[in-house]
C-alpha cells in the first residue's frame, strides 16, 4: 500500500511520516501531498493565537478535551482533532518537544486525537509553509477540526492564524500596555476574543475594554462577510470555566461561515496568499542557482564595504540574470 | 540643496520627509537612500525586543535619557540616539501614533534624539525592509546609535532584532510558561539579556532560571564570534534602577565586536539577509506582471475547487513564465 492510501485509511503511523517528510521537505512528501490534496477540504481550521502569558496552551488543552467529550456540542458526534503547536521562536527546540511530551501524556490514548509541535526551521515563510502543508495533510487523514496554535503576537504569527477559518485571540488581564497597544491590529483579525484568566485582578476591566474597542474598530480586510458578531468570552482554563462558550462560539462560526459564503472566501485567501509565497521562494531559489559562482557573495562585500548601494547590488544581480 | 545634502547637514525636516517616502516606497526615497548609503556605516544597532508585558517601551525610554546625559559613559560626548518603534500587529495604526507623542513629550527638546514608530504595511517580509530603510538613514544622517525596538516575540521581530550590531532581550518575572518555552530560541539572538520589573515577586527566581538557561543553551549561529559572555542583567525602568549597568554592557559589546571582528560580521549577514529579500520581492512582482491578465486568479480557483493542487498550480504558473 501507498504512504497516500494508508493516511487515507486512518493510518497514524503513516501520516505522522509524512509530517517529517514535509518538515524536511523532502520530495517525497511533496508528491504526496498532491496526492492527497483532493481529498482535503472538509477539515475546519481554527487559528489560535495570542501573546505570551495569556495561558494559551493550557486553553487549547482544554479545548480539545471539550470537543472530544461524550456531550456533543451538536448532534454530530465527537469531532477528531489534530492541533499543530507553532512555536517560531524556537529553532532548535528541545521546549516543543517537552511541551509535546506533557500534551501527550495528558490526551494520551484517544486516537481522536493528534498533536504535533513545530519549531521553526530556517527562515521567514518556510514555517507559515510547512504549517500550510501539515494543515493540508491532517485535513486529508480525516480529522474534523485542525487547531492552529501559535505562540505571540507578530506578523509572521498574525498570518499563520487569521489564514484559518476561524481564529480566536486569546487575552488575559495584567500584561501591560503593551497589549493594549496591540489591539487595534489583533481586533482586525479575530472572530473570536477570550479573556482567559478570569479569575485575575483586572479581568472585568479587560472585558469592558476589549468590549469597547470592539465598537470602536474599523473592521478589517479578514472580517468579511458582514454579519457576524464578534464575541469577547471570558475563560479560565485552569478550572475549564467558560470553556463550554468558546467551543460552541467556534461551531457558531463555522455555521456562519458555511450559510453566508465565507468559508470559500477564506479558502480563497489562503491559496493566494500560499501560492504567492511558494512562487517567491521558488522564484529566487531558481535565480541564486543560475547565477555565476561566487556572484552574490562580491556583491555582498562591495555593499558592506560601501563601493556599491543596495538598490545597485541588486541592479547589477538582476542585469546578471537576464544574460 | 538637494534632499540628500540636507540630510547630510542635519537637517532634521528633511530626515522626516525621507522616512515618509520610504515608509510609502517611493523611487524618490530608494535614490536618496542610495546617494546616502556611502555615508552609512557608523553607527551602532541596537535590537530591543521582548514580549508584550516587559515594560520594554519605559526600558528603552530610560535608556535613550541614560544616553543622552551629562555623565557621559566612556570619555566620549554623549552620543546622539535614533529610536525606531516597530510595531507590526498595528496594521492600521492609530496606537503607534498616540505612543510617539507621549514619547516626544518625555524626550522634547532634545536635538540629539529622534523617535519614529513604524507600522506594518502589507504583509511579511515588507517591514523588515522598511525597518533597514530606517536604520540606513539615521546613520547616514549622523545619529550614533540607532535602537531598533520590536514589539512581540515573533519570528518577524527576532529576524529584525537580531540583525542589528546588539541585540537586547528583554524578560519580566510572572510572564508565564510560554515565555519559558521560548527560551531557547531567544538565547540564541541575545548579546545581552535583561530582567525587567525586577521589584515584582519571582524576579530572583527568574534571573537565576534565565543565568541557568544561559550555561546549558547551544551558542546558535548569530553568536559568533567566540569570547563574548552574556550578561544578565537586572532592572527596574520605572525608577531607573540598572539602567547604568544596561547602557554600559550595550557599550562594551560594541567594544568586544570592534575588536573581535564581529562588527564587520554582523554587517555582512544583515547586507545578505536584505538583498536576499529584495530579490526575491522584485522577482515575484516581476513574474507576476508578465502572467497573462486573470491567470493567477484561474489557478487560485482550480486549486480551491480541489481540480489542482497547489504544486500542480505553481509548476503551471512557471510554465506560463517560461513562454
Amino acid at each position: 500500500m501507498t504512504l497516500t492510501e494508508r493516511i487515507l485509511q486512518g493510518d497514524r503511523l503513516a501520516l505522522a511520516r509524512l509530517l517529517s517528510e514535509l518538515e524536511d521537505q523532502s520530495t517525497q512528501g511533496a508528491e504526496t501531498l498532491g496526492d492527497l490534496y483532493p481529498h482535503t477540504g472538509k477539515a475546519h481550521l481554527i487559528g489560535i493565537t495570542g501573546a505570551p502569558g495569556t495561558g494559551k496552551s493550557t486553553l487549547v488543552n482544554r479545548l480539545v478535551k471539550r470537543f472530544r467529550s461524550n456531550t456533543p456540542l451538536n448532534s454530530s458526534p465527537a469531532p477528531s482533532v489534530a492541533v499543530i503547536a507553532v512555536d517560531p521562536s524556537s529553532p532548535f527546540s528541545g521546549g516543543a518537544i517537552l511541551g509535546d511530551r506533557i500534551r501527550m501524556r495528558d490526551l494520551a490514548g484517544d486516537a481522536g486525537v493528534f498533536i504535533r509541535s513545530m519549531a521553526s526551521r530556517g527562515k521567514l515563510g518556510g514555517l507559515a509553509s510547512t504549517t500550510g502543508a501539515f494543515t493540508m495533510a491532517f485535513d486529508a487523514a480525516g480529522f474534523d477540526l485542525v487547531l492552529i496554535e501559535t505562540v505571540g503576537a507578530g506578523q509572521a504569527e498574525v498570518d499563520i492564524a487569521s489564514s484559518a477559518h476561524t481564529t480566536v485571540v486569546i487575552d488575559a488581564p495584567g500584561l501591560g500596555d503593551d497589549v493594549q497597544a496591540n489591539k487595534a491590529g489583533i481586533l482586525e483579525i479575530a472572530d473570536i476574543m477570550v479573556v482567559n484568566k478570569f479569575d485575575l485582578p483586572g479581568a472585568e476591566r479587560a472585558l469592558r475594554t476589549l468590549e469597547m474597542a470592539m465598537h470602536l474598530a474599523q473592521p478589517g480586510p479578514s472580517t468579511l462577510p458582514a454579519g457576524w458578531e464578534i464575541p469577547v468570552l471570558a475563560t479560565v482554563a485552569t478550572t475549564g470555566e467558560g470553556i463550554d462558550n468558546l467551543a460552541q462560539a467556534i461551531m457558531n462560526h463555522r455555521r456562519f461561515l458555511k450559510e453566508s459564503g465565507g468559508w470559500g472566501a477564506r479558502e480563497q485567501i489562503r491559496v493566494e496568499t500560499q501560492l504567492r509565497q511558494d512562487l517567491a521562494s521558488f522564484l529566487l531559489g531558481d535565480f541564486m542557482d543560475r547565477l555565476v559562482e561566487g556572484r552574490f557573495d562580491t556583491l555582498v562585500k562591495a555593499v558592506v564595504d560601501r563601493q556599491l548601494a543596495p538598490l545597485a547590488a541588486l541592479e547589477a544581480l538582476l542585469r546578471d540574470g537576464d544574460q
